[in-house]
């Protein structure tokens, strides 16, 4: 169980031998040096981030390492979904075997998804994997990606093709940091929050409902709503690390959503990542109640929760256009085989009821998408 | 218990939930593919493969795996060291994301140890892991680098230091297929056969004194060699698969093998890695000889048996010469942290007893390194 007394809550992540703790509370920039510090006393560090985070972060982070005796080098990558490329790939790996890190000394990735996964998959493979420690910078990477050890770098074939499983050994995520994020940030990121109401547990789903702008404004509602998602993201992934089951339920909107971010050419001024959740969020209760899986009632207070947030919730939303039923269709099936015209979605039964459905007709999706569209933006 | 009664041997490796076994015998190509077709009916697979390998056998396993229903894409790269690069890992995950290899197809690789570490790697990480099936075609490869999981490309920084713990699912050694190799790379394989004996098996490297040259040409001593190697392998692996212990025992003669390596600019004319072994196996034995641990006479005839086959035994063996000492220990130190001046070698009591010795100091090993290069040619 994971305690949640005051300023600090320990959510430990349950895995047989690699186990490790995530600390969340406000201010723990020092804190966190000293966590880092207590887990590997003198320890030589690489601590990757990106211009962005260097420049509101960096130095206030590296004298706290400094105080604690951690001998960090700092290498920078430049921010944006562009940097999980092969290119940065080689270029960070090179710059940590310059900085001569071996196996028992740390690299720290600094900053948000971006940062967390290329750092974490450099760091899987850098002499056959040295340990990681995720200082996660936005919501999106507090709440997801920070956690339960997913890795990996875009190929041009598609988002996330290249990569491991390679499990922090600590993750430290300070919620003050999250004061700098744009509002626009913070909500892409408050999508997977939501998410996790949505999976399995509907009583969180109606506290996001009441207490919304409260995470926002960054009091101890922020807190709890990282700590909720951290613990629930635990859970499926100590039962499933590598996918093999349920963990395929953390992929709920996802299917959508990757379609629509491989339409929009991955241009985060049209559509970044939590955005295009949302939207997958609001369609796979939409397309589930379509299927006679789930009321429109509950399917309506999704979109309703969203819309409230200020997400998006309807293909129309996406600016510039989401392109046509069969293109979205196309762009689902891309880097996944379809097989006998079938496709693995994650639906629900209602909120928080949500299941892995392994043979969703691809005529099905297609005529919900066709549907959609022809809304023309009509009112749930 | 591995069976050895007549045309094949089948030695496992046992790893907790990723066993697997090891097949070893002549004329294997449509047994392998047969293999292959068991172990997983129908597959799609991807079978990288280098010019030299696909020029010989290409056509011949690809007609084997079509008879057995096994639907591959050939995937070829340049053979040699050189193709453990960055570059050329990045071309081969494109090549196999292109043949659109998903989860549980398979990635068959088909060649030495550059086809083998390189295509490994790949599997490890493409989408997050893929099974992989090595069919190795050296001896090198055969008792070596095929079995136990290691996988890697190299970095300008140096050797291996990209890569990834990727057990295969399944190994199949054909010992016919090392009928083509020039006696030079036989030999260079033949090094790490007799390693095995040096480091526990003192009956094995009396074997090897008296079977060498059956070995070599091909009878059932050969598939016995590549059986006892893959035993000892196994065994180890077993016991420490990530080398947390145990496992650096494999390294014998390896750091001044990697050395050697190095400062000859990895340039196969002059000296290949089993060469480099060989004489690292000499100049272990030697050095352990120097520090009193190891009989002179043992240390002889280490040396003497590398004559017999043909082997390098002496850094005047180098081609174009190895270095002065001082520059043979600068390059060992170089991708390693030296503790306080102290290396970590695996030394030797004799014949079949090395063991870890983690605080090697510095002076000792360049002393070592001045007698040798002055003996100039010395008989042992």
């Amino acid at each position: 169980m994971s305690r949640e007394t005051g300023a600090r809550i320990v959510v430990p992540v349950a895995l047989e031998g690699r186990g490790y703790d995530i600390h969340i509370g406000r201010h723990q920039l020092c804190e966190a040096a000293a966590l880092i510090a207590a887990f590997a006393p003198g320890a030589r560090a690489a601590l990757v981030t990106d211009e962005s985070v260097a420049a509101l972060h960096g130095a206030a982070f590296e004298t706290c390492l400094q105080q604690e005796g951690i001998a960090a080098t700092r290498i920078t990558i430049p921010p944006g979904e562009a940097s999980k490329s092969y290119a940065q790939f080689v270029a960070l790996c090179d710059a940590l075997l310059a900085a001569k890190i071996e196996r028992n000394d740390l690299v720290i990735a600094f900053g948000g998804g971006v940062v967390g996964d290329l750092t974490g998959f450099a760091a899987a493979v850098l002499r056959r994997g040295v340990r990681l420690i995720q200082v996660p910078t936005t919501l999106l990477s507090q709440v997801d990606s920070s956690v339960g050890g997913k890795t990996g770098i875009n190929s041009p074939h598609g988002k996330n093709l290249i990569g491991a499983f390679h499990q922090p050994a600590l993750v430290i995520a300070d919620t003050a940091l999250l004061d700098t994020l744009s509002e626009r940030e913070f909500k892409a990121g408050y999508a997977e929050v939501v998410k996790y109401g949505l999976i399995d547990d509907p009583a969180f789903f109606d506290w996001c409902e009441a207490n919304w702008s409260r995470v926002i404004a960054g009091g101890p509602e922020r807190d709890h709503a990282v700590a909720v998602s951290c613990r629930a993201k635990a859970a499926i992934v100590a039962r499933d690390e590598r996918e093999e089951g349920d963990r395929a339920l953390l992929n709920l909107g996802h299917t959508f959503a990757h379609a629509l971010e491989r339409l929009t050419g991955y241009d985060s001024r049209r559509l970044v990542h939590g955005e295009a959740v949302a939207i997958g969020l609001a369609l796979a209760f939409r397309f589930s109640q379509r299927l006679e899986l789930c009321s429109g009632q509950d399917a309506g207070r999704v979109a309703r929760h969203l819309d409230h947030v200020g997400l998006p919730s309807r293909l129309q939303q996406v600016p510039g256009g989401a392109g046509s039923a069969e293109e979205i269709l196309a762009a689902m099936a891309q880097d996944k085989k379809v097989k006998r015209g079938a496709l693995t979605f994650i639906l629900a039964r209602g909120i928080g009821k949500s299941f892995i459905a392994p043979g969703v007709a691809a005529e099905e999706v297609k005529g919900f998408l066709e549907a959609e569209l022809a809304a023309n933006g009509a009112a749930h």
